[in-house]
């Protein structure tokens, strides 16, 4: 499927206001992928998929999961997590997208997971701070992704943990496996 | 070893101000203990040998984790949360204490688990709120404790998310497994 037919089939699957989201995570994953040496097609098709089953229905997307053999341990957790996991299943299926590194920044664009990928850190990163993104501790992960993207997302990271302690709401442990390989990372 | 050789041991291992948070401990674990229907004794034996270790030099910690077979994850993870183990370890060769739920009050004392235990719960929370503590959530944990000792440890971990998540450190997962397993618990 061509550039423009994807994007077309992104546009189908939500409301406006989620495609001006989906336009700035591949503005803002160009850039980044610019500035740390990223191939910036591979972040822009990632950003573009990422949250291509976002508003389809819960039931669909675990469907998906489970039709692809890769719900794992994410039925049992939040169904926030459901929708980066079910896209990259679906785009593969679908779309015949093989490309792994595109596969797994779409997959893990939400949880992060242990070893980050150039290209996971990339859209992750991009998925917090693209334009249209007005959460208290935004500013501060933009000057931090000057620098660093392990810092700026570590940064990500605890602005949600923050966020779920503050609701009493479970954590995903794979999000603090993903902080804690960061903070590893930068201290070597 | 009977109750007073057992203090007098305890003692031995800690400078004063770390006995009399010890004996803090003591009393709010029978506090707790009677509060919810715990075995008192037990409570108050774990509280009394929990901090056994704390004052060892960290290499005899570990020493002790090696030669149990108890190190799992655990020489990877922060030097500080070695000593509740390494104490259950001892305690168990050393004074032939063999009641499980007094070990595991011990062991999980620091990290907590999944699943805890009452008397697990009852220690862990102790040694947050016992009256020599002083932090900024402190008071608001020993609120939440005249109602809901669940309620008490999951705002006693997160002290302890704040706190970690402010200084960029790593957070040991069985920490959070520990309270997302207890906010599960009360959600039931």
């Amino acid at each position: 499927m061509n550039r423009e037919l994807m994007i077309e089939a992104v546009q189908a699957q939500m409301p406006n206001k989620r495609w001006i989201h989906v336009k700035g995570v591949m503005s803002s994953s160009v850039t980044l992928a610019k500035q740390f040496g990223a191939d910036v097609e591979k972040a822009e098709l990632a950003a573009l998929l990422h949250d291509y089953c976002k508003y389809w229905p819960v039931d669909r997307q675990a469907q998906v999961l489970i039709d692809s053999g890769m719900a794992g341990d994410l039925l049992e957790n939040d169904k926030q997590l459901w929708h980066g996991p079910a896209a990259a299943c679906f785009v593969q299926a679908e779309f015949g997208i093989e490309d792994i590194e595109v596969l797994d920044a779409i997959r893990y664009h939400t949880s992060g997971r242990v070893d980050m990928t150039l290209l996971d850190k990339i859209v992750c990163l991009a998925d917090y701070i693209e334009p249209g993104r007005d959460f208290p501790e935004v500013d501060k992960i933009r000057k931090k992704a000057e620098n660093s993207l392990e810092k700026a997302l570590i940064a990500g990271f605890d602005s949600t943990l923050l966020f779920l302690i503050s609701k009493k709401q479970r954590i995903y442990p794979l999000t603090l496996l993903a902080r804690n390989a960061l903070i590893e990372e930068i201290s070597k």
